[in-house]
């Protein structure tokens, strides 16, 4: 224990929500920090993240929050990542290693690696463990348990630096993928982010048909309806920065899905059966990979 | 109790598979059948349907097996539903009435509507209680509680006929909604067959990505794309006859659903971060609503 403690040192958490909370929490509870210095805003929420064991102590002062560290994780909304890092880099340690939690790579790696002090080293990451919930109360030490963690390697990225992060969150229980920011915002894309539009895309079209015809559409909802809808329920805020900072991916993905789209109904209006039947059965055989890659 | 079984009588079920197995499993433990008389190919499972108290006797013979039906449920899949009404017009008895519970109706109902016998009664229904699962092993008698079970209204259907159904499905513990087939087959295309289209269309368009990337897409797959993508486990076989019987309905939706997301990323390709969290927050104003209609 006291080795994984020297090794990772003091950790200052920016941004104690749910990820930045998990984080504390698996770091305290695994003996993984020194210490857990939570940074934010609300002293109110900082006091709620130390009553649940998250950090340490806290300050509202990043400079100070930020001074003894050993690893900074920037855990605040993808919008602010980059002004954050600007803001605290002049006052981090040599050495220390400051790293991200955002859910958009290019656009944060490209602005922190600019931001990130020349005597101290940025990584990007992408934990992907969030859920409908926010908020610190929603934290838990085993969050990060059997998740993807994602860390990018850019033009500036430092292995050693690399290497510590993918250590410390082989240590929050995750198994680690190594990227570019692209390739990770190309894999987003489709896997996450083109998941919400549609969702989005088919309430509203749901909510047009049931104007025409109420009552009709809501009240026969089937499970499949449900299932895709989902994800819905998240944060407009959160998925807003989301869609701005990883436009570029996200359009690709959508053009791409338009097609495959537009396809498949020209083989459903000429009724042919053979074609439909054998798209459905690629996605029955995909979906099986899929469940045993880990449900 | 025997009010209900003599106002149904004898009820034949053609198909004795998760459906029709629950209607029969329903029927029998409610009391609302004289008798349960199970049609089918297989001799094995029908036996098993029995066993498993879906059925009181069960023929191979069609015409014998509906002869003396009060009502008859016609429960193959959607592309045999027509023959099978047309095979059996001939032998049900005066008054009597064939329903069926397909997935689809304008064709199914049109083509019905044309084969049901004069002396007797053709009503279409779909309840809206499938899953994944098939076969009688998977029948259970409330899998009808609380779902809709949609009758449908055409040019020639019978009020006192419908009304018979109405209150059988009622009974099984359904809430009903009567429509017309086109209205319900416009209905299902956006709350049911878009949702099995966009999921096979996202798993080949991640499949894809997969192939330029590998072990980068499936493996950091999070729960918004399980989510999405859990209906392709369903049988390709039954998806192709609905996507053929309702090819109409369904390429409108694709077509309408197109536009949606073409619009949706000319705004995120101009990264208009108001119009992008407008669209989000009112797809999460439409989940809270479909929420409490009922989950």
């Amino acid at each position: 224990m006291s080795k994984d403690k020297d090794a990772f040192g003091v950790i200052a958490i920016v941004g104690v929500g749910l990820i930045g909370g998990a984080i504390g929490m698996a770091a305290r509870q695994r003996g993984l920090a020194q210490r857990v210095v939570g940074v934010g805003r609300n002293e109110q929420r900082l006091g709620r993240a130390r009553e649940l064991g998250a950090i340490d102590e806290f300050t509202l002062d990043p400079a100070a929050g930020v001074a003894e560290a050993d690893m900074v994780f920037v855990c605040t909304p993808v919008g602010l990542i980059v002004p954050t890092i600007s803001k605290i880099a002049a006052f981090v340690k040599p050495g220390a290693i400051i790293t991200d939690v955002g859910s958009t790579k290019s656009e944060v790696v490209a602005g922190a690696d600019a931001a990130a002090p020349p005597c101290g080293f940025f990584v990007g990451g992408h934990p992907m463990a969030g859920s409908e919930a926010s908020g610190v109360e929603a934290a838990t030490p085993d969050l990060f348990e059997d998740a993807a963690y994602v860390i990018t390697r850019s033009g500036r990225t430092d292995e050693k630096a690399l290497e510590k992060l993918r250590s410390f969150a082989l240590k929050l229980g995750a198994r680690t993928l190594v990227m570019t920011p692209e390739e990770h915002d190309r894999s987003v894309a489709v896997i996450s982010h083109l998941p919400h539009v549609l969702a989005a895309a088919a309430l509203e079209l749901a909510d047009r048909e049931e104007d025409r015809t109420p009552g009709h559409v809501f009240s026969i909802a089937a499970g499949s309806f449900r299932d895709l809808t989902r994800v819905s329920g998240s944060s407009p805020e959160v998925w807003r920065d989301i869609c701005v900072s990883n436009r570029g991916a996200i359009a690709d993905a959508l053009r791409r899905f338009e097609d495959a789209l537009s396809r498949m109904r020209g083989v459903v209006e000429a009724g042919d059966a053979a074609e439909v039947e054998s798209f459905f059965a690629r996605a029955k055989e995909l979906r099986e990979l899929l469940k045993r890659s880990k449900e």
